[in-house]
């Protein structure tokens, strides 16, 4: 692999027809920010939202303001702003709760399903490393209704849809490695073996192209904070296929998701289409920051819109993954993230047998922020990973950190006593 | 019933040793806010607060902030100040989700803990007029578990109490009346019938003395925008008493529940006390209005707390019934909450056979909010109702209020076809 220079960065820039869009972000001050995976920087629009929230609608308005200012709708107008993004139709997606609750929903709908067309169907298949909170949810819920959670590795999986599974549950983009299943092939091979496919998009709306239609989807949920930009625990979203959608009632049956909510009657009767799957109120002033961070993404649209955005993220990971195996060659590090394009998410997990998390301490010092996902001992490795978001991530960016990197490891920096003290989140 | 002059209700003011209480929130300009029962006003400190995470916290610190700013415990410190108002100890009661997703978590955990110890119980037990999505929550959770929700009249709950119920489930202050019922007496004929009690605060928390404690409840949840002042859709909270919290891990098994979120593990391990019942990544920003607003009750504190704001209550609400008493008789309104004390919440609720909406909307135009709850066109009236938060409102709101609601009927203001259309949220 040859290495380019920063100036080959720097002009890749100028030429980039996307660079326009960094704007619409307050970048933090001195930073090489690769942790949008995790939590996306803050849109320039989105303070002055939020505070006319604060000020004008709750501070003036008062409790009028769900009429006048639109709160009782949010969670579908947001929830159309986000459809458009995963190939969704208009109506279809809602945003509520966290994307925990959000699984718990749709994976009870479809149990509830399965139980009713195909009850010898109890096995809810999923990956080893799919995300824990994924399999927390799953294992919890399968075993309150009698079915088991199987887990395999990604490349077993076609070959696991048998006659007794009843739903195949993934996280499009894996979190740790960022390799991406091909949606559309595994959701054919779910459905010839008569399973239901509900997919996990926390790394991917905002981040790859999506098309849930297309991929003749099921069930669908996804993150507000990592590449939707909407802030720290930004409230999720949940889409349902239409075919779906009123075959089942939710035992998170909240008024919300009530179909006249304040007629205030004694029975819960659920809202037409995808409004059944609200539950209690939800967090305006949460809502209103994710939906400016949504509109960054659709603010996109003109220049090419989501496949636009793909092809920079491809240019950005493998100009990072190039440069890191360039210039870092020798340094114990190994290409935990596909090589190939199409397996690729939006981000770059780096391997490292020893000090991978003080590495990434060492770097945070200096101004390049990536995170660290701890192996299990066995036989996954610690990770760094680095997540890169075509809306404000440049080239140079993806440059300077490779360049930190470098120093990092070959000052051994990483060995400071500072940069091994354990933090609660990593 | 003899009227005061609105001159003694500005002396009751001037000698209020609460009233400086009232500068902590920005009260809507020229508007008699009585609606803090559905939507609590804004705290002078919460623009600045919501402004600082949105700036500097998110935008300048990005993911460190889940360390450096505290967000990881965000649920449990605001759960602590919480504690405080509800009679509860510290690390039992932590912020989460909406009260219809905590709700949904506690009911379940009661109904587990019932199926292992008298699993012949099989009733959920409540009241007729409970809050619909306590009732929506509960019929779902029954159905799914083979239980059976039973409504009753309030004044029916002791003599229900039988060898069948799991648990009792009760709002301890009506939202449609106001009334309250004895929390620390009908736990203690629950638990000598063998159930347990499951009270739901949220028109308590922040509105009248509770000590969970002492009632010797086993579960409660609540809400954090309306009494609490946390702003809409704020997060709601949830608490179990020390005896149950280990005896049940949810089937929302979210990240944020279990023993250590960041090691990524595949199995669920749920964290030790009440932080099991947290589920998904909070939303950060409706949490920091929170805690202004639940800071704006310890505020009160040292001028008595709830103690004394209740004395304000009580004189606040008997003052307002006294005069719609006294200046609009024959106006064919009726109170529809309890007269005496001990059993009024913080509201006064008027029901009218012809009118309720239009009349509210005619307040709303002169600027004196209430709210409309519907009847049920059975026996349940329509009814206007007024919440009053002694933090802010004055003596003088009150007796502004019953003369606005005076003009409004003895001029028929109320007659006028732009205060019958209806709009969706009521």
């Amino acid at each position: 692999m040859t290495s380019i220079s920063r100036d080959q960065a720097l002009a890749l820039d100028a030429a980039d027809p996307l660079a326009p869009l960094g704007r619409l972000f307050d970048l933090p001050a001195g930073k090489i920010y690769l942790d949008g995976n995790s939590l996306g920087v803050l849109p320039r629009a989105t303070a002055a939202r939020v505070q006319q929230v604060v000020t004008q609608e709750w501070g003036q308005d008062l409790i009028g303001s769900w009429n006048s200012a639109g709160w009782m709708l949010l969670p579908q107008r947001i929830g159309d702003k986000i459809a458009r993004l995963v190939g969704a139709g208009a109506g279809e997606l809602v945003v509520a709760d966290s994307t925990s609750v959000n699984l718990f929903k749709v994976l009870s709908a479809a149990l509830s399903i399965v139980r009713q067309d195909a009850p010898q169907r109890r096995v809810i298949l999923s990956e080893r490393s799919n995300f824990p909170t994924d399999l927390y949810i799953a294992e919890a819920l399968a075993r309150e209704r009698g079915f088991e959670l199987v887990l395999a590795d990604a490349d077993e999986l076609p070959g696991r849809l048998d006659s007794r599974v009843a739903v195949l549950m993934l996280t499009h983009v894996n979190y740790r490695t960022g390799r991406m299943h091909d949606m559309a092939r595994l959701t054919r091979a779910a459905h010839a073996a008569g399973a239901m496919a509900l997919w996990d998009l926390a790394h991917s709306a905002g981040a790859v192209p999506v098309d849930l239609h297309a991929a003749d989807a099921d069930f669908a949920i996804g993150c507000g904070y990592k590449y939707l930009n909407g802030g720290p625990g930004a409230p999720a979203f949940v889409w349902v296929h239409p075919r779906h959608t009123e075959r089942f009632w939710q035992p998170l049956a909240g008024w919300m998701g009530h179909a006249a909510p304040f007629e205030f009657t004694p029975g819960y009767r659920p809202a037409a289409g995808i409004s059944r799957y609200l539950c209690g109120t939800p967090p305006v002033l949460s809502l209103a920051a994710l939906e400016c961070g949504v509109d960054t993404l659709l603010a996109a649209e003109p220049h090419g819109g989501m496949a636009a955005l793909r092809a920079k993220s491809l240019a950005l990971t493998r100009l990072f993954a190039a440069e890191v195996e360039a210039r870092c060659a020798g340094q114990g590090l190994n290409l935990a993230s596909p090589a190939d394009d199409a397996q690729r998410g939006s981000q770059v997990c780096l391997a490292r047998d020893e000090g991978a998390y003080a590495i990434v301490q060492a770097l945070i010092a200096r101004g390049a922020i990536g995170d660290f996902r701890a192996g299990d001992g066995a036989g996954l490795p610690d990770i760094l990973r680095f997540g890169f978001t075509p809306l404000y991530t440049r080239y140079v960016d993806a440059w300077d950190a490779v360049h930190h990197l470098h120093e990092v490891l070959v000052n051994e920096e990483w060995r400071r006593p500072e940069f091994n003290r354990r933090h609660a989140v990593t």
